[in-house]
């Protein structure tokens, strides 16, 4: 069974009873006792079957069916819906990007996985090897899976760096060239999409820390303090970056030009060289009469001489001045 | 008729009567009772009418006589006056924009509506066929009207997200021409008007969302964050989309340069390829008496030989260098 | 004379009486009664009257004195001072900024021109015809003056889009020019000018429509919000038009890279087409005493024809390569 | 002695006496009366002296020892410690700056002034001249020197206005020089310096404004507000030349462009037009036994002037499409 | 032992005694006195060591064992817990980035280092030696190593001005290169990270000057209002190097464009110098029966001469119109 991937009764820190879905509302009514529920892309009736087990709003649930949500914290009542979305590099080194929605009410928590991400079952049994957190309740077992998505966007973020640090490379030491223009497009345009998916986690961090929200203890909120912390990280991680990025933009188009004028002068140097043997072979072709040097034994051997001896000096000249 | 579109009187979710615009204040009497109007470029005097069933305030009736408003919300006493524009791509994939203007009183929502922009008709009867909802009151009118208008730039958004993409296509597919970068900018300026038009709808849902509007319903407020929440989303796509068009151009640049650097290499290496049987033969035009070579059989022809090898070697050394 | 264009006390919305500057402290002490003075450039000693019969502090009217001052709003116990830019068009299309300075007090309103604007008793006769609104007294004479200011501004900046429309058919449709350049600059330096003169009228508006002042009568303030409202929109032309002109500026030098690269390879492309005749006559000017062609009766024709044909040829296939 | 400039008791208005820094505890128990001292670059045991007499905090004075500090004000229990920067121009048109630091307590102002900046005896005499302003106490003197320090930045910005008048004329005018981008590029360098000393005057003047200073009388607030209000306008103009710096560095950078281009043009042009003779010359240098025209009596003149009606002919046709 | 550099206790400003960290709780028993323990990159089992002795979170024992953390304040109940970067200039004039973790409590200061950074046995004995200072307890600890680590700021931060002093020396004096525009690069890339490392500080001392921590007197506060003039100071320097920066690369953008212009122009030049004596001897090289100077005795010569005189000519031209 695909939507359903884990649904279970936590009291006291440790793992009470896996429940059906159908009986939660019996759970609920247990005090000290939270539910978590881990779904997984799941099907219509099974959401509505949530909602009517945890009395959620429409909206809320309306949204939870519909992937690409911006990142978002939302208050109904005393539950909270929580959007972020889950990022990790493919074997292509593409981003893939996915949807976690979380409903945290007075004693539950509900998670929805959307799109590529990887399943949370490594989070349930990390929470469940320390009953002294997982005690805390579900205002926890939020900051887990949270802590779990954003350490994610560790090495997707410091995988464009190492991208940066590659196209610094292909800028400064090899030679101008189109690709280098696309790849930095192609990394400002991930680095956006990246900064769209990490920006309102500062937000959302920020109001789980600072406001009272009755379903999370405030016990858990220098959790989410930590969290805020990465989130600031990699957000800022991910400016330098895009500022990093711009700038090279415009030192690769300086190098452009450099390259340009060095190409111009090198041309017009061995334009130069070619054209002064031209010149002078040309004198010694017009058809005066009388052209004392014309009549030598050597002078043609003399003339050719002469001018191998007038191109070289040209190219000792234009190298000294780094025109070739 | 053209000016009204829809005169009804709705209880309990359900629509009760219609009335005539004349006979409005009567409706208003009744309680537990709300009147819905709809407009189209309405005459003066029609408006002149609505302001005193409703007992509305002179500039905002100014206002709404006139198009070419910027998006607001104001309040008046006990009701508000709200401005929204609408977009929608015509049949040559311009943009065409629209303006409604909305009054919510204690008991009643009138719509009006400017320029090019789809009737409401349709969410009247969506709404119709949800009493429950309906039941909220004028606050779920404005709201259903609102939704409506909001998800008409979502495709908006979109068409020039996929023009954008072509855009992109052309600057690192094809070569640099003088349409690209006109197509640039007017994609620019369209997501300027665009932006214009969307921006200011953060606020008016903001306020909407948290602030106490008599008229509106408190249990309508998340509808009201819903609508919030496809705004912010819809600018930061049309934020996005100018940030990476404002370095495609750049990009575009770079690649004109590019392109000019290899255009002069090319040029500089047939120069050089043309120039070099120039000179040879220059040199064998010279008029001296004693040139061995041209007393042989075959020295014309072992001349342009050896041109054709020099030139052929040429054209392979700038081939490795990439200069042609 | 010119220092004061009109005075007069107001009671009810009427005019009652034309009065002296020097009786007004008579009129002050009426009540239900209000005094509006116009004056124009006024010379010092009429300044020091007014400052007299209306107790006003001195460096209001120090700054009154002077123009070149920001737009601001001040607050003298009881009293205000406005300073206001107005801008007009003059007849060769360039910009005319003025000043209007307003003390408005308990039961009077002053306003003072400086240079280039147009008299206010237009506003005076309208103001005049409404005695129910101008009964709302000194306040509304404020709004009815900047409402006509901050109009004024309109047409102004509407000119300056139609200049930017003219400069964008310039950029994308003529060739790449010294103009058009300066042209950018010099609207961008208006733009600088006009924005300094509006943009603070956004918070002088938001504070007579927020904040309690004493007075201008409460009921004045969805007036000034009015005002507030248009200096917005203005405050956006502006902005708008500002960034365009950025990216025109920008995509203006793209096309002339793209012209530039365009000149490069027609000149490349005839510089080959002239080399091969070259090349080709180079060659059978050798002096070789065995050339056979040389000795054919049409040869000379034959190498005509065929460096014709090469020619040709050449401009076929730069000409399909966009060279030419 | 340079240290001690002056150092005088004032009461009512008036000037009662000059005191010695060592008898300044006796007058400063004297009601009804304050002291002002007007320091310059003083000596180690001078700021100490000052300290014991006036019982200042240990960090302040240690400020008050060092030049290079940034504009700010600190607020030490009951006394106020500024430090401001000044500027003037200086014979060869740079910029020289300097700072003054001020104590301001209940009852005493000491000024230090350190670096390049004119006397505040002019002050000093003036206030004494205006007793009726001077009686408001040492608050009035600090923004009488506020005002005067204010006063000076505007002829600065003002010559940096006339440097970005004089450059925008090199960059339109003549043409482009490796000079003018030097001097756009040292004039924004300045307009940074000048924005460091100026804009953290903004929050001072807003603060003495707005806070509650228990050693500035309220009554002076109005006179720091005009003081604020100069430094806004300074502030403005400096960002507005910056900003039009910047679009004059890229106009000039377009401009530098189409200059390219012309000297391509030019180029080219001529190039092409010598081109055609030595082509024509190349085919009658042709060793063919039958070349007709050879034979003529007027052949070689007919060639020649047939070649320079080409010339001309091409020289029409390239000043026609503007490329000569 | 590296762990742990000192661990003493302090009482009225002096040191009384070194104790053992196993110890420490009994000191911490002791009213009227404080514990500083500076550790230097703790082994795991020294920091739950000081986490049991000062009861501390589990979160900041955590963040203090990782280096390579954002810098930040955060209160933990009664205690706070504070990052800081720390730089220096290393032989090779690059930066290097150190760490500083301080716990500050009721009666304790750990500060804990990690990475590239100077001891602060330096600042220790400083302290001791102005028992008076060190009597206000913790709080002035905290500020004394705050004001040893900002200050280290300074001179990195002024290299790097110096570097942007000989980069403008290298675009406006030296010609361009691909090494001035990679050096422009890499200075932005380090103004970036300094950035990175300074900005935070801002909110830390702003936080520590203006809310109240209970472990942090009071008195202390103006200390800290001293180092956030000194980052704000630091921050402004690293922003004003950035803006001349991305300026300077403009810059040498412009000029390597007006270089290229100028080679362009010097390479016409020679060109048309070349091309004029080759086209002239072209003409004589033509085989006509009747060319009349060629019978001349000193045609040759003449023509010669002629063409030195036209090319000295045009070389003079040129020179004129700076072409050469």
């Amino acid at each position: 069974m695909k939507d359903i991937i884990n649904c279970a009764a936590y009291s006291g820190g440790y793992r009470i009873a896996d429940i059906d879905l159908g009986n939660v509302h019996h759970a609920l009514q247990e005090r000290e006792q939270f539910v978590w529920i881990g779904l997984h892309e799941p099907a219509e009736n099974i959401l509505q079957q949530v909602q009517q087990e945890f009395d959620l709003h429409d909206l809320a649930i309306e949204d939870a069916h519909r992937a690409h949500q911006r990142p978002k914290i939302e208050l109904y009542g005393d539950s909270v819906f929580i959007v972020i979305r889950t990022a990790q590099m493919n074997q292509e080194h593409h981003i893939e990007f996915g949807e976690t929605h979380f409903f945290v009410g007075k004693n539950f928590i509900v998670s929805i996985r959307h799109g590529s991400s990887v399943s949370y079952t490594e989070v349930r049994s990390r929470c469940e090897a320390m009953p002294e957190l997982l005690n805390k309740g579900q205002g926890f077992v939020l900051y887990a899976i949270m802590d779990f998505i954003v350490d994610k966007y560790l090495p997707v973020v410091q995988d464009m760096e190492h991208e940066l640090v590659a196209i610094e490379e292909k800028i400064f030491k090899a030679r101008p060239s189109r690709d280098t223009t696309e790849q930095i497009y192609q990394l400002k345009r991930e680095l956006l999409e990246i900064k769209r998916a990490v920006s309102p986690l500062i937000e959302i961090c920020n109001r789980l820390t600072r406001f009272d929200i009755k379903c999370i203890s405030t016990e858990t909120q220098p959790y989410f303090r930590d969290i805020y912390d990465h989130v600031i990280r990699i957000n800022e991680m991910v400016d330098n970056t895009r500022e990093l990025l711009n700038t090279a933009l415009e030192a690769n188009f300086s190098l452009i030009s450099i390259s340009q004028n060095d190409t111009s002068k090198k041309f017009a140097g061995w334009a130069a060289i070619i054209a002064v043997p031209t010149m002078v072979a040309g004198f010694w072709g017009m058809n005066f009469k009388f052209m004392p040097e014309t009549e030598w034994q050597y002078g043609f051997h003399t003339v050719i001489a002469f001018t191998i001896v007038a191109c070289v000096l040209l190219y000792y000249l234009f190298r000294r001045s780094r025109w070739l």
